[in-house]
Formats: C-alpha cells, structure tokens, sequence
C-alpha cells in the first residue's frame, strides 16, 4: 500500500459518508450517545440506537453498519448483544466494536468473549483495552493486566502485537487510540498524529469515534474506516483546539470541524507508514 | 380561526409557561433526554424523567402535563408506559405520545396499540411515524408501509390524511414534522415554516420538540400548544443558524433563542392556513 | 475553623484533584450523566460510569471516590445500589450521595433508607431534599412534607437543622444547594455565594456538583470537598454567565470556567462564616 492509495481512499470514504448518509445504527453506554449520535450524523450517517434484543436484530438487519459499544451494561444485553451482533455476522454487516471497560463485570466479560465467533470488522479501543481483549480471546500479544505506556508512542506501541493479531484473526481492522494513533489490518499498520490535549478532557472522543468509523464502514473497506475515522478526529480536534477556551467548548467546535472539514483536508491529516522500526 | 385569534394564543401560551413554569415530566429515549430537558426548562417549563411503573404513575398524578417518546425501550417499559398513560388519561392530564420508530420491535408496537385507549393529547412524528401510527390504530390515511415525499411539501402532504384522522380520534392535535411542518386539530390544519436544515444535522430536534409542546399542554389546549411548539422551533432554528458554525454549535445557539426570543417574535412566525388546496 | 484555614484547604483541593487525577466512578442518571461525566473531568477526576450489581462492587474497589445519584432508578438498582454502598462503607471510600426526588417511588425511598447504614461521606440536595432524607432516616429537622423558603436564603436556612443533624450522623458532610448554598460538617456550618441564575435554566448544575464534590472527597476531607464543589460552582457560573447570551451557550463557557479557574480564583469564591444568627 502507497500513501497515494490511501489518501484516494480517505476522500473517497469522507465523501460517500456524506452522500449516502449510510445508517449506522449504535448500542452504545448512556454517558455518550448523544456524542455519539451527533458525531456520526455531522460525519454524513444518521444514528439510530436501541436496547431490547428484537431491536437490535430488526435494526442490524436494515443498517449499513453498526456500533456495538460495552461502556454502560444493562441486564437485557445479555439477549441484545450476542443477537445483535450474530445477526450482523449473518448477514456480512460491518460493525464495530468498542470493548470499554474490558475486565469489569461477568456479564461484560461473557459476552465480550462471544463476540469472538462473530467478528466484527473493527475493533477499536485504547491501548490497555486492546491488549485485554486479545487476552481474553487468548490470542497472542493480549494480556489480562493492564499496560500503560511510558510516553505516546509507547504506549500504542505496546498494544501493536495484540492490534495485528486481532486484525489478522477477524480479518478486519483494529485501532488504537492514543496521543498516537495505531490503525492496522494485521499487515499494514499506520501511525496517526493530530488531535488536541483537549480530547482527553472530555468524555466520548473514543466513544464516538467507534460511531463515526461505523459510519465509514458502510461505504469503505474496515482498515479505511478505521484510518478515516481517526483521521478526521485527528484534525478536528486540532483545528477545534485553536478556537476554544476549554473543554467546554471543545466539543460543539469538534463536531463543527467534523461537519465542515474538506475530504481533502482530512485526506492531509499526518500518518505514517508502520514499517517495524 | 382566523390569523389574530392563533397569534393571540401563541403570544398567550410562550408568555404563560415562562410565567407558570409547568411540571412536565417525561419518559423518554437517552440519546436526547439532556436536550429534552434543556429545552423544556428554556422554554420556562420544568422537566423530570423517570422509568419505573411506580414512578412514572407519581409523576403522571403530580405535573401538569407529561411527555412519552418511544425512542429507547427498557423491558419495564411494559408496565411502566401504559401505567403512565392510564394515570394520565384517567385525571385528564395533557400528553404528549413521540411514535419515534413505530414498526421496529414487539413490545414498542404492543405499547403502541396500548395508548390508542388513552389517546394523547398531541402526537407529534414525521411523516412517515404519523401514517404508520394510524395504521397501527386502524385509522383512515394509515399505512405499515413507509412513504417519503419528493419535496418537503409534499413530504408532510403525504401524511395529511392520518394525520387529521388521529387527530379527529384522539379530540387533540398532531403534529407532522419535516421541512415543512404540518399541525392539525382534525378541523383546522395549518402549515407551518422556518427552522434550519442544521436541525436535521443533530439529534433531538424532534424529540425535544415533543418535550417543549408538553410544556405548552400545560398551559394551553392541545392545538395552540402543538402549534406554538412548532413555531418557536421553527424561529429559533432560523434564528441560530445565522450565529454558527455547524451543527455542533447550533445546539447551544439555538436553545439560547428558546430561552431568549419574545413570545411576539415566536407568533410571528411563518403560517399558512391550510384549506385544502 | 478560621477563613484562612478554609482558603487553605480549597486551594488544596483545586491543586490536588488536577494533580491526582482522581478516578470518581458514578451510579447516576441518565439525564446529566454526560454532563457529571464533562464537569468532573474538567475539575481534573477521572469518570466511569455503570449500571450493574458485580461493576459497581468492582469500581467501588478500585475507585478513588463515588457518586451515588438516585435520578432515574432502574429496577437493577435494587441489587446494584445497597451493593456498591455497601462495598463503599467498608473500604472507608469516601462516596457522595445525592437524594434526588426522595419521595417518589417505593424502591428509591427502599434503597434511600437502606443507605442510612452506609453513611455517605457528602450528602448534597436542594432544600426539601435535605429536610425530606433527614425525615426518612428520622433524624431531627427532617420532614415528609417539602418546604419551599420565602427567600434564598430563608430556602436554605429552612434546611440548616436537617442538614446539620444528618451530617452528625453520618460523620461526613451536608451540602444545600440553593441560590445561597450551606455547608456544614455539623458543627462549623459555611454560606456560599455566587453561581448564576442561568443554572437554574439548564439541566444537571446539581447533579453534577455532586460529581465534583465526589473529585474532591478523592483529595480531601469531605467538608473541605463539599466546600470546593460548591465554591468552584458558584464562580465558574459567576464568570460563565458574563460571557453567553442564554443557558444553551452557559453550558460549554460553564465547563470551561471549571477547566481554567486557578486554585486561588476559586478559593476567593464568596464565603459566610456561619454562626447561628
């Protein structure tokens, strides 16, 4: 793959998104949803979001693409989730995970390790919930304790055994979010750079995220949802950054950066080639 | 009706929820339960949210009007809405029924058929929720398959015929939402103008529309409160477009101009009276 | 107590939390949890939020402090809530509880009762919640029937002797939000003034202050923590409320205050000694 490829990809997937206005339906924690749902209609996707498990399968079948999100549990996901997401299976759907919170919790844990037959085409996550997800589906580079890096690259760094190893056994993608960005598809493995010291100051930037690369997923590749999404979260947060005080109103700036950046412009957000170094 | 007499009851009601300040509780969807509230309070009513049956009975008996939008069902949903409903409709308090997604799942369609016998005071969906909830109730004009107009008249145009019989059903209002919007009390129908197309870039514009017109319920009859709802959505929307960004920034501009446009301003709105043509 | 010790002690607790980092987990609703979740990361904690019996006994472990709101009660919360108090008591975690709606509903005046047990570390209301928990738990000054003040401070002074027995009992402290605030430990009892009167336009300013006072309980002792929240409140809505023109724009320039305050602004918040008058 050659930078020129993808950056092609990257303008093609922020202007279908936007065309198409792929569904992207979510099952996502309460804290966020709004976020959510907001991000990924400012990205071009309309949002729909459910809890009862005939809702999931009804709407899994009519999307474009779905987001499964484990923050906040609720009894009923015992049901909802491993429908929802055999549905998906079923019927070639993309969808993406978010493994929140991965180690808290029987019923989290239970059906974080059902997902395993079901695959989803990205998995996104920061660097300790990665490595605790490869960990618990006792694939090579996941651990059960949790690991934190000395400094950025370091700490996406020390979840890239466990990223490629996912990525290779569902075939999709995997990304780490980071102060450094990690996207891979088990062989190709990119390095993205940007966003702003303000997005860890609020609560969703990773959340939504998982929606948006939803919304990409409906109308690209998983390993170019995954890069598009991080992209253009990359540099709307450095742009939101410049026209704000705080955190307060980082986030309606963030998702008018989301709304208003070129195809072009995200296309241009910095990456790098991940040969081993 | 004539021009002055609907313009006396919007000045009427915008002026009586500021000065009231209405209980209107809701049960209603997390994605946009915060900017139900938000909007409520700014449009000068209170707001309290609940879920369980006990709970949802309390509130019915102590505020003065109530909103129930169907976004995101719980399983307690099946003893708690129609509770709700029956308390309301027993002590005659105005409701305000948001079909969101009417046609996905068992128990949001079984609750659905429920509320037929309570009949609220004003529902409040776009087009293609107001034919298929008329179809669930067997009325005149409903269908279970879903229609979409080509253009924004015609688009609520295809809703006209249920919309007017539920409202004739219910002896209340209903309100069809779209680029233009669409208000009946089965008698009269007005149409009505204005608003932002950012109002489709967020989530919640319609689900706190409903909230905003339990407010008015509380202070006027079903079709003034319907009425005014819409209009003041409709000039704030127009309003906040004009001071932002993007989507993201509308959110906080456009329930400023709830909070801050005169009642004058909001019943000069755009209206048409909609004789059949 | 002498003024300077209590400027002493907040400038700490500012400085402190922003350092540490506190993890300050949270059982609350769904309405503000977005906004408990923002408030508190801007106050320098860390948040995390669940639903379910086994996660909140797991975050109550592992958390530095907790919040406990009873907004929106879901049935689970019968296993979930006495469990995680529990959990909380035993470690010696400090952990706020904030008594929304007490009265309404039989599990949430069950499970209010049972906390009586468990002694939260910061109880924080508005007036006739104090006075109401304080009748539930029969503790002098309580009452079932709610109390509305004459005037702001008269509201809050309404709730003086039910806060102030309710934190002899429990050891810990008694916040009462109102336009003029209260804080006592039982014995010292402090009036706190400032804020804006735009956060009575907007969801969640108490719900969330209860979040911020959880940061602080991290960091300090629990009066010096409830003292903190409400002074860092009463000015971040004071400067807030100078730079927006209605609640909408309040919300982000609100959070923004709470992020940019300096430990000195905050610790120069209006401040009352006070002795029985």
């Amino acid at each position: 793959m050659i930078y020129e490829d993808i950056k092609t990809k990257v303008v093609q997937a922020v202007t279908d998104a936007r065309k198409i206005k792929p569904l992207s339906s979510s099952i996502t924690n309460t804290v966020t949803i709004n976020f959510v749902a907001n991000t990924q209609i400012a990205a071009g996707g309309s949002a729909a979001m459910v809890y009862l498990p005939d809702e999931g399968e009804a709407l899994a079948k009519v999307s474009n693409s779905f987001y499964i999100n484990m923050g906040t549990m609720f009894p009923i996901y015992e049901e909802t989730l491993p429908l929802t997401a055999k549905t998906l299976a079923d019927r070639g759907k993309p969808w993406v995970l978010d493994p929140v919170a991965v180690g808290i919790g029987e019923l989290r844990s239970k059906i974080l390790k059902q997902f395993k037959e079901y695959k989803p085409n990205i998995i996104r996550g920061n660097a300790s919930e990665i490595i605790a997800l490869a960990g618990l589906w006792n694939l090579q580079g996941g651990s059960e304790s949790k690991v934190r890096g000395v400094d950025a690259t370091q700490e996406v760094e020390s979840a890239r055994q466990a990223a490629e190893t996912l990525a290779k056994f569902t075939g999709g993608a995997v990304a780490v979010s980071g102060i450094v960005d990690l996207v891979t598809n088990g062989n190709d493995t990119i390095y993205a750079y940007g966003g702003s010291v303000l997005m860890e100051k609020i609560t969703g930037a990773g959340c939504s995220l998982g929606g948006v690369m939803g919304v990409y997923a409906a109308v690209t590749d998983p390993f170019s949802a995954a890069l598009t999404g991080t992209m253009i979260y990359n540099e709307a947060g450095r742009k939101a950054e410049q026209e704000v005080a705080g955190p307060g109103s980082f986030i309606p700036a963030f998702i008018d950066n989301i709304y208003n950046l070129t195809a072009e412009e995200v296309s241009e957000s910095k990456i790098k080639m991940g040969g081993r170094e």
